[in-house]
């Protein structure tokens, strides 16, 4: 058993992993901070943890030891104290942006200020287990994923493991996501009235997500196009990515089948009846499933790419256990096997 | 053509009767006020209106004459201000619960303060045409409705009217509600991951709306049960409610058919056949048709009696409409022609 | 470990069983039937199930013999073949209404048929482990349970048990459901464009269900009032209800704290602040909790219990697996540790 | 005073378009077809309708003779009795797909089938207003439009107008759509469980409606995505286009406004604050506005243009009444007025 600490527990990605750590067979959650709900149970903010635990959140300016400390805080807050968390535990896993890019050039061009712990940048393992097993066994240190990055990457993991992705051709990501994404935090927006039956593309391109797409895969000419739609956990992404002269089906059959064979989070949907023919989130809801589709137009090479997975799962909070997993030699589906509910 | 200047119109029901006036044959909108957003179009906020009107939100401190004057303001505003208004308009609807009870206990009673005008309770006309319209046909103020309220004594009005009320009995009203009824200002609860998808009991007795269905029916009895569920618009009161010993379906069929026939906006459906057997506030989105059913136990003599509306219309800023149509001597029906909308 | 069989196995029960069984430590799935899918793999039907089991449905007319029994098939079929059935299995749990009533005549009296079976109704135990707890852990046959009566039984439980409910005095439960207690076969009322974003009253009164109320609660004067809301998974039941005279919050808190802390699956929900301050069913997708909460009326009485549940697990399949780990001495809590996502 | 008739009034097309002519000021609807609903008051099967019309369904085998007559049948079935309709009436309006292409050879490529009447393609004007509003005024015949092929052409007209689309370039149009897009016949993947909260890629090229975007802008290289998501009526396209170097965000201004101003029924959403800064479909339900919208990564040229509309309206019965409106001399709006609600 290790101890582990939330810090940053009163949001839906803390809550999140709070829920999978609880019922983690070798981790035993000892604290869990949130300065606005202080001294109140954490059941009262998270109601499906009733009776799952007795414990309150705890405050953030007094932090003990532990043996896994999980970082669940606003983006731009934990490279400020990052030195005191590495003080305090031997394994660190960053749920924010802070520490996802590698450059901090990169990460001045999309997060718009200076980065404050530059020197820790190369010392974090970017979180996605399916790009990067075998760092994260000895590594100390990892980042979160970018929900949408995250969903991005995988769709299009197998085309890039196999060769079959053009690299200097554009390549169109269209994310639809639920209003979880946006946190647990209301805005004007947010109220339900206004954010019901939306579609609502809010960010044609731009989205800081996309740094983390084009530094994982190696792209240049990548733009992530945003839109919300009534739902509250879940994101697909749809790729739109050229594929080699002469690549046909079978090609791509064989390249996801590989993922899915290497990666127990990966499964590939494409079936030829019933209802479910394609990955869908919303059947994936509290799982860590990435389930992966795809289609080829065997005329000009243009390949349709989906992955769909829960945002807050292997989107954030999930893919941070499975990190947690590697890192400290458990198995790396330890705590993970809630497989999602149909119909929901 | 009358001019006519809404006071509060950016929230919901302010929005609602900006569009119903733009639409209006007889009516000229000269002034819209919102302190928020003061200098906007009022298509910024309500952007169904772009391309009808090129209005702007003007300064509530700035008001000038008008024939009828529309308060869409907060609970407890008007009744400050109230002596100013009567000095700019003729005729004068508030929507809110400021002038809505005839009794300045009653009021204290239920919303917990000394009402600031109570020689003007009198004056005022509770808006609901169905129970007041001869009476509105000669007024010059008359307050809105309560949207539960307006469900809840629409139900019943077929039975109280018909004598078939037993007024002594319990009577228990269980109303289901959307997210609009709580106005355009969001809170933690309102946040889309938070109110999707919820049966949120937030009221189980003691709603003020009460209050209204005790003074319109002159009951004693009555309990209000308020249940959000996920709907925008729209609002079922399901009442349960005692018939005298020996009523018939027979009698019901009787006593809801005459008040369908007395009022334009009143339908019956009770179907044998078909998906829409029972009233359903979803097609009534926009509309400002109330639609009534019952059923009957005769074992015990247990009535059902539905009603639903759109609580911005029928709740809300159509029955204000339809008040002003009454008082100025226009067709009850002007600008109120929208059916609703199948499917939706 | 015991060996265990699903008859109809592509409805949402069989479905949800399915989903439990498999992650059951002490259970073994051996056979999963379906005549429409047979040969089909389960997860071409359950999307969820994909990577979790390489079973494929069976022919229902090939059963095998196995330690566990579960019955999903449609109401009225069970019952004609039970002894069949009991030949293959020592313990049979049936999740149809065929043996959830003890009297042949109330079976008549509510399906408007003659039992089959009737000698069989009374080896069966009603599968309520919060009422017949000690009762199943002797049992070979448990019947399920109807998700409306499980919700409406366990808002009042703790009342009946503390002896705070007036038994004759009229009882009015109203229930908002989700659209899965509809089964997995579509009808034109659950085509999305008619079913979304409805709140339909679809039966006033003299819901089947109603049977069980009267039967466990020992009630006479019941009415169920059932209401389809847009959601999948979830059903509250609101109960309005008397209390003796003199009854106190404080009594009522006493009953349900009780009642939770004698079921592990009971939890009261009733707190002063936040956003979930009452029961409320989406939380609860996918979990066996019922949450509980009340208030009362102290100027006449009146009592509003509530209950919610998911009506796939507490109102079927979840009672059914822990009806199973009484029935076969496992623990209480075995497989059902799932504790419901938020947000969601 | 104009008489119309409707042959296919139960289904979804068939509805609205009764809802728009029952409210047109110069037209008499006097028959409405269903061979299902014969004999049933068509607000049994509209209940938006009720209290509007007591027209019943008549049999298609007995039409009279009208002045415009409007044909709402499934694909296949006007082109095979084309010659009785038109021997009917002076102007038909068909809304299937049997007369949107002008080539029997792109009919049969797209549609699997030889076309039974390819004299009568030449005959009929593709019924989008913005692009043949002249020709429409003068013609007796006239399509409706796919509304995915109308939601993707207006997202591209002023581009394509202004000589600002690259028309070589590959052009992906990715499409998201409500339920109602489906039709009134229910299906597997329509019930509602399955259907509710999805995120659903059905078809990721190769939609029929693509045929339509070919033809009227003139385009070699288009790909439309099709994703459904929860919502019942609204479509929203975001069409990833390619501008000519050096082209701008002022062009692009320039090119929208000078749509909108051409045009009644568009208008441009791009704004700098507010929720509703981009088009978006639910604030359409029931209107026959087009909201279009833009934005231009300078880097690379790619354009991301919007088009918002509710998928029966402006995608289907609406762009029909306005042609007819345009075809019988009338007020291009007429019988348009209704702007769409919010909140909704």
């Amino acid at each position: 058993m290790i101890q582990a600490t939330i810090v940053g527990g009163s949001g839906y990605t803390g809550g999140e992993l709070l829920r999978l750590l609880l019922a983690h067979p070798q981790v035993e959650v000892v604290q869990v901070t949130s300065r606005r709900h202080l001294g109140e149970y954490v059941y009262q903010v998270h109601p499906n943890l009733r009776k799952q635990t007795a414990l309150k959140f705890s405050d953030p300016d007094q932090l003990g030891a532990c043996d896994a400390l999980f970082l669940a805080l606003p983006h731009g807050q934990a490279q400020h104290k990052i030195d005191h968390y590495a003080s305090l535990a031997e394994h660190i896993i960053d749920l924010s942006a802070d520490f996802r890019l590698r450059s901090s050039q990169a990460y001045q061009q999309w997060y718009g200020a200076l980065h404050a712990a530059p020197e820790w940048l190369g010392r974090f393992v970017y979180g996605l287990p399916e790009l990067h097993r075998e760092q994260l066994r000895t590594a100390r240190y990892a980042s979160g994923v970018g929900c949408n990055a995250a969903a991005s990457i995988l769709a299009l993991l197998p085309l890039a493991q196999a060769g079959l992705l053009e690299k200097d051709a554009p390549l169109i990501v269209e994310i639809k996501v639920g209003s979880s994404e946006g946190g647990a935090e209301g805005n004007p927006g947010s109220h339900h009235p206004e954010r019901s039956g939306v579609i609502r593309t809010f960010s044609p391109f731009g989205h800081r997500h996309t740094a983390e797409v084009v530094q994982e895969l190696e792209l240049s000419n990548v733009s992530l196009t945003m839109t919300s739609v009534d739902l509250v956990r879940g994101a697909l992404a749809s790729a739109h990515a050229t594929a080699p002269a002469g690549t046909t089906q079978k090609d791509l059959w064989k390249a996801y089948r590989a993922a899915a064979a290497q990666n127990p989070f990966l499964r590939v949907v494409k079936e030829q009846r019933g209802i479910y023919r394609v990955p869908e989130p919303k059947v994936l809801a509290g799982s860590n499933y990435a389930d992966l589709g795809f289609d080829l137009d065997e005329r000009n090479q243009h390949v349709v790419a989906l992955c769909a997975i829960d945002n807050l799962m292997k989107g954030a909070s999930g893919s941070a256990v499975q990190c947690m997993n590697l890192m400290l030699g458990f198995d790396e589906m330890a705590g993970l096997g809630f497989p999602g509910l149909h119909p929901i």
